[in-house]
């Protein structure tokens, strides 16, 4: 069965063809600056990327020009569209209500709908993705996987918020955590690699990437995680401050700013960003560190104890810890954070193989010293691999 | 040496009048409702107590009172007040600049007044309560004595937040933390329990009480903790929130709160309050939720959860942890809720033992098992005490 992945963000729309059950990837793409006059296609098939420059003006133009591509004789990889099975998509937020994946119906919809007062900058997109796919490929299955549905076994001790009870019954604010298709799939492999069952490991995921997030995972399913009601909460991002004394608001109120010059200072103007004061990557950090600025340094190392923070955080949570994960961009490829982060921690077991460390980026690998109680591992992410999954066992 | 600890609230004088360096308290007492028609003060002398009803318009009132009852012949234990040598004086903040106590002279009280920006509900009346002092007891030395100072030794890494910097170097923004007369005291008492050197233990210290907080205690340093630019950031508490995504803060704006609202909503009627509905007070949520009050066991739940949560992060940041201290009124007393924050801790290796934590309460103890791999102590604070020496040290 081919399956396509949607992953449909406020202007761009990412994709990936997959060849299921195998899970080979036919094709991979994405249409960027939608609704700009230099909007933009990518597309690699068999390691050959093939770029057009063209206006696009909406989600609906980008969807017809991605089917467009895959059935293009030069560049394409299909014959005809309605080889598509079923197309799977990256819904942010799911709220309570989805546990997993769902096929995609009126009432899935309306749903999504609903939840986009949690998440007006992703759901609404999200939503475009869906009506587009289903416009344009109108014979497939559609399937919504939620960032949130990993997180929805996280108990009420540690989703309710110490604030006053009735927001939670009025408005439904609670935690509800991200990232959850990535934190799943990493502690899966985890499981595979420690050769245990996935429902009898704990383990704590650091997805850290363009945004970051920390999962304590107790036998298989998430019980905790760092990012809240919205992505802000956590550990430090590369906009994002994470973690903080949210009196500090009420206190730059009072010195002038607004509510939206706040909204903007803490998702866009602050995290490795702002500490630097220079630039939100990690990898330009590292290397202005390198030439010796303290301010990128200092970005780095926050970062790093913030991360270390949590790591403690949830072994508490958990009691006892088999494996810890780092995946994402940054917990893939930042070698040094990664030892930063593991740095002294003999109470809670956890050591690092330098060597091991050093050769692991970009690949799945094992990294912690043996004599280290708790395992450390490398796993790349693979979201659209664990969409094109779910969505194959729903739709076949 | 006679030493008068003074901790001027809002509408409060607290004192403790010292017999130094012995550490004897010769009386103690408050005046409370200050400004009020309805004022009181309440002295205890040899376990004998003598309340008063009396107006009392003023600090500086407050102080005549509070000096007239310590020569009063029937009730006092002084002859005169020129008897009293020296004043130690609680004051919250103390920024940056006082790492430790030090004799107040205009300078200190330009700073203490500077600070008031950072603690604009407590910084005002301790100063007011130097000043009413100074007039009263021309004769004594006039110590001051920061909640803020043994945390100064916070290093920068784990004081910074992941804002814009430009905030630390205009306004000063960055974690202060609270309590910490009382987490340098119970810390140091911990050291002497163990028989070890204050320099060369680690330990967690959660102070929990109508406030809480909990520090990270490294070779006797303070080097994080919990409460942060206010007293609103960390652990749950009676009405503060703690932790949580400041940005349900942009969420409920968007429905209409106002910052005012918020500020409040945060810090009055949030915490244990907020999640229960009903109490403040973690004696009246015990028996609430002994009688089947279910929104009382959660506010306990989560109150014990966040706790836990924090033992985990500080044993990350400290890498090797000796021992976790429990003190204030909550942690000194609450015997089920200790044992909830303690349990199913075999990676960090705490484990209490049942019967030491039940017999333990409201006096020194050390509650965990002999296999235990972190000591776990119950240590009534005594911030009078600890400010009543640094005073003696520095008056003497």
């Amino acid at each position: 069965m081919k399956v396509l992945v949607i992953n449909a963000g406020s202007s761009s729309v990412k994709y990936q063809l997959y060849q299921m059950p195998e899970a080979d990837v036919l094709a991979k793409g994405a249409v960027e600056r939608i609704g700009d006059k230099e909007s933009r296609l990518s597309q690699t098939v068999g390691g050959q990327t093939h770029d057009i420059e063209k206006t696009v003006a909406n989600h609906e133009q980008a969807m017809d020009l991605i089917l467009a591509m895959l059935v293009d004789p030069e560049y394409g990889v299909l014959k005809d569209v309605s080889e598509i099975a079923s197309v799977g998509h990256r819904v942010v937020h799911g709220g309570e209500e989805f546990s997993g994946s769902v096929l995609i119906d009126e009432a899935v919809i309306a749903s999504v709908e609903k939840f986009a007062d949690l998440a007006p900058l992703h759901n609404p997109p999200n939503l475009t993705g869906i009506r587009a796919s289903q416009q344009g490929l109108p014979h497939a299955k559609q399937v919504a996987c939620f960032d949130t549905a990993f997180h929805t076994t996280i108990p009420e001790v540690a989703y309710l918020y110490a604030l006053p009870y009735e927001l939670y019954e009025k408005y439904r604010v609670r935690r509800y955590g991200f990232h959850g298709i990535s934190h799943r799939y990493v502690a899966r492999r985890a499981a595979d690699l420690m050769g245990k069952d996935k429902d009898s490991v704990n383990i704590i995921t650091c997805h850290l990437g363009n945004g970051c997030s920390i999962t304590a995972v107790k036998d298989g399913n998430s019980v905790d995680t760092s990012m809240g009601l919205t992505p802000l909460e956590g550990v430090v991002m590369g906009t994002r401050t994470g973690d903080f004394d949210s009196a500090i608001l009420f206190y730059l109120a009072d010195k002038g700013y607004s509510i939206e010059e706040l909204n903007t200072l803490c998702n866009k103007k602050s995290g490795l960003l702002g500490i630097s004061g220079q630039s939100n990557d990690m990898r330009n950090l590292t290397e202005l560190a390198a030439g010796g600025d303290e301010r990128a340094q200092l970005a780095i190392d926050i970062f790093a104890y913030r991360v270390k923070k949590y790591i403690g955080t949830y072994t508490a949570v958990l009691g006892t810890v088999d494996a810890v994960v780092f995946t994402g961009g940054i917990g893939e490829n930042a070698v040094d954070l990664r030892a930063m982060i593991c740095s002294d921690q003999p109470q809670i077991g956890i050591e690092i193989d330098a060597d091991k460390n050093a050769a692991a980026s970009g690949k799945e690998s094992q990294i912690s010293t043996t004599s280290s109680r708790v395992k450390v591992f490398v796993i790349p992410t693979d979201e659209e691999a664990a969409i094109a999954k779910d969505t194959y066992e729903l739709a076949k």
